[in-house]
């Protein structure tokens, strides 16, 4: 499948509609790497009723214990860390699921749902993430037909998002992108898709931590690169405050993502494929395959070797 | 009191031994932002017997009630962000602590306990971790002394941070900073010393999750600036052979830096303070004051006009 046939298959990827089935717990983890620990991180600012923590590390946190529900994210099935930290609740006797398309992970004989494979991990980022929120914070069939016609708008319809990426490619802009809660590690998952799909460096970060020290060397510091800021307005006033007035007083020039939606489903969402689209776009500008992810699996080779 | 004697406070402020009363609780909370919030991002990595989380944010998790311990750290007393959490977890019945110099945080009527004054808040970073340390993790006498030991040296011997300063400031480099469990924040610190401090760019990230992402871009790509990376070595085997392959098949020299220290305390502190030094020094061949933080002075008034 081409990269952005994959895109495409996102908004039909949210249909996807199996759900765990949980004990009483303390506490919930779930572990992941990369483009599948992504769901963890952008699950953990959705759903906060209940402690929800990531662990994207070979070592799990020591209250992990038979009051845990634990949930392992691989999209292959094979990631070496994630194996190894559900391996170790598994011993402390949580009750561990799997959320996978296979490998080793699928024949683990955890509680598992087997989601579609074929695609690129950070291609299948909603069959990653639904399993979790259909398990915490179900959706409503109105949020999830809004959810779908935004993403099938946005993949009929992405010229913004390319001429984004044309901004940056024309100048070689370093993308540095700035979110804020819930949308933080939407952020992290543009510089991720920055990295993996157009090849480039990327940096990102989130108000209003950013304020206290990020913001000092932006008026005024050496740097050759000329860097592309893009920050995901907020419906918090007082970060939106802070954005305007950390633009003024820097001098940067911020360009300002507005995510569409009703809920912060349907935003967050929203989000993910911007961000989709324009790494997609730039690495077909760059020339790049943004599928190749040559040098991280030459890296897991040389780690088993 | 000069930066380089603020500095040298950091092994007296070590032997900072008062602790908090905690109650019977599900969760434990800590809120501060910046040069304050950097206590509970550090101490979340040292206690981990316990789920801590982390706000650092106008916004406290919905899961936050009567059964949480909630941490409040404001080396001023006056970050907006952590009173209005920490006003929001009074709300919602949580046993509510302060640690702070003064400001209207010392006057919520908080179980609070106040550090001495008179310092840049990233300087009484051992003032402000402490009473967290001393609550839940009380170190013993050999290796408070060991910590003292180890910093003392520093604060007489720190030409090899002053050498690192000046591979830095000759070149103009952009500094980029990997850590690793239980050390990831120590990173972070490192970068926002470098904002703060020193005036610059900087970045860090943390293995192994940077191997699924930031490493793709390491070998090819456009970038004008260089970069110097400063990798901490770590004692888990697995960790330090991923840092030993991704240097050599991305053709990265890595600067490592070996973490001095029989406990992890006096590790962190060796790493936070070695991370103090390099930036205390360039700031000094960049003839930038480390104190100022005008620029975000100017942010916090505009902020409240």
């Amino acid at each position: 499948m081409r990269f952005d046939e994959e895109l495409k298959t996102l908004k039909d990827q949210i249909k996807f509609n199996k759900a765990f089935k949980v004990e009483q717990h303390k506490n919930i983890v779930v572990a992941g790497m990369g483009g599948s620990g992504i769901s963890g991180k952008i699950f953990s600012e959705l759903y906060t009723k209940e402690p929800v923590f990531v662990v994207d590390d070979y070592k799990i946190p020591d209250f992990v214990d038979d009051k845990t529900e634990f949930f392992a994210v691989s999209y292959s099935g094979n990631t070496e860390e994630t194996l190894i930290a559900a391996e170790e609740a598994k011993k402390r006797g949580s009750h561990v699921h799997a959320i996978t398309s296979g490998g080793a992970l699928s024949k683990s004989g955890y509680d598992t749902i087997i989601i579609p494979g074929g695609l690129q991990p950070r291609s299948a980022i909603g069959y990653l993430l639904m399993p979790l929120i259909n398990t915490f914070i179900p959706q409503s069939k109105g949020d999830r037909d809004e959810a779908y016609h935004v993403l099938d708008e946005m993949d009929m319809n992405n010229g913004e998002m390319k001429n984004l990426a044309m901004k940056i490619y024309e100048k070689n802009l370093i993308p540095v992108i700035y979110g804020s809660s819930p949308f933080r590690n939407i952020a992290y998952r543009w510089k991720t898709q920055f990295n993996e799909n157009s090849k480039i460096i990327a940096y990102s970060n989130y108000f209003s931590e950013l304020n206290h020290n990020d913001t000092m060397p932006l008026k005024d510091t050496y740097r050759k690169d000329e860097f592309i800021f893009m920050v995901f307005s907020s419906s918090d006033s007082r970060i939106s405050r802070r954005i305007e007035i950390t633009g003024k007083i820097t001098g940067t020039e911020f360009r300002m993502i507005d995510p569409i939606g009703n809920s912060n489903f349907v935003r967050m969402l929203y989000l993910v494929h911007y961000g989709d689209y324009v790494t997609y776009h730039l690495a077909n500008m760059r020339n790049v395959e943004p599928q190749d992810v040559s040098l991280i699996e030459e890296l897991k080779r040389k780690l088993s070797d």
